[in-house]
């Protein structure tokens, strides 16, 4: 069977200014190749509602499931939530589950729980809440669509919650062979045994070290047999 | 007149399957801002070749420029030229102007220039090569679609070159004040603001540092007086 496939939308004007370098695509896709969910696409968008709204449901229908990160906080600026109850056409108000998780929180750190912070008690109709053990306010999950919150410890640990119980595939084996050499000189035998297992994917990324050139040739797959034997065979190809 | 628009696509299984962390983006979105090009949008898809003509052929009309990193080099998995150049419907072969830059070189290194160091000569019909002044081997301009390298130090060399001719607009100028404040805690009077000054966009970065919690308030936008007016605001709301 083949495996789940998922997107990511990585939201926030402050990623596509550069004013902030995005990690949790960088995270999520570690993650994922970890249990066997294979990233086929990340996109980086503005805290626009209308792009929200066409890029979630550009991709919740051509995967499995579609992760999000950024713009469910108390400000003005944090549109995340309402855009993706616009795309499923689900209702969105202050939702009595999450109003009670964060009254409480605020009630014990003796802080107002203002219309500010109402504001990220609103969920949508027949959305499961995503635990957030950093800082109580929730994600998220309606249909196939994981909205997280984009501060990185925070999204860290509301994905370790949303991957637990998520049905998982075969984790995606990664070897890698250095060699002292350019691409141009492994391209030839390299391409020709990609051409003998499809099945697998290969990959060749050149470096320059200490003003050597080389280049780290990485086999992936999901079948550890079939990845030990083209890695064998590739040490036979260019041997230490 | 509006500032030029572009998006950017980073091709490559290698961010995907979170073996290599992307650096491209976040250096293309300083390097935008600070010449008045609004990126919009970041795509990293896989080396595919449906894939890699399906995102050229959507973002090309929707915005002025658009960026592509990684797939240009001499190995099988190296597909982007001749993907770009079916969104085009443009032909593709060994061109000879790239072919005496890249014969040239590996004479000079004496290398054999063999056929896979020929495949990174291949460039489309009526593109225009961009310079490489780290490793030779161009990129490519084809319309309005930038094809550059992946390895870090060649696209940043690549990008230069080619952002010296392009038209630009108003840099996106930004101010930030930092609050020892939640953000729950200045979500009200931070949003009212940002209501009377629409043309500026206004976001709230929250941090917690050494256990305290605070927020960075960034106002960004292309008017250097209405900027520093909102600044003032903002410093008359939240006095240090």
């Amino acid at each position: 069977m083949p495996n789940p496939t998922a997107a990511m939308i990585v939201i926030g004007d402050e990623i596509l200014s550069g004013r902030t370098r995005d990690s949790n695509a960088h995270h999520l896709a570690n993650e994922l190749t970890l249990v066997g969910i294979d990233l086929r696409e990340v996109r980086f968008i503005a805290d626009d509602h209308e792009g929200i709204v066409a890029a979630v449901n550009a991709l919740r229908g051509a995967h499995d499931h579609v992760f999000t990160s950024g713009g469910i906080g108390p400000t003005h600026d944090d549109i995340t939530a309402d855009a993706v109850a616009a795309a499923f056409g689900v209702p969105i108000d202050v939702r009595a589950d999450a109003a009670a998780l964060l009254g409480a929180h605020y009630e014990r750190t003796g802080r107002e729980f203002n219309d500010s912070r109402k504001r990220m008690a609103r969920i949508p109709d027949t959305a499961v809440l995503i635990d957030n053990p950093v800082s109580i306010a929730p994600g998220f999950t309606l249909g196939n669509v994981h909205v997280m919150a984009g501060v990185p410890d925070v999204f860290q640990a509301m994905l370790a919650g949303v991957l637990a119980p998520l049905a998982k595939g075969a984790p995606l084996l990664s070897q890698t062979l250095r060699v002292e050499r350019g691409e141009g000189d492994i391209a030839a035998p390299f391409g020709a045994l990609a051409a003998e297992f499809p099945d697998l994917s290969m990959g060749s990324y050149p470096f320059v070290l200490n003003g050597a050139v080389g280049t780290n040739l990485v086999i992936r797959g999901t079948d550890a047999a079939r990845v030990n034997a083209a890695m064998a065979r590739l040490a036979d190809l260019f041997p230490g």
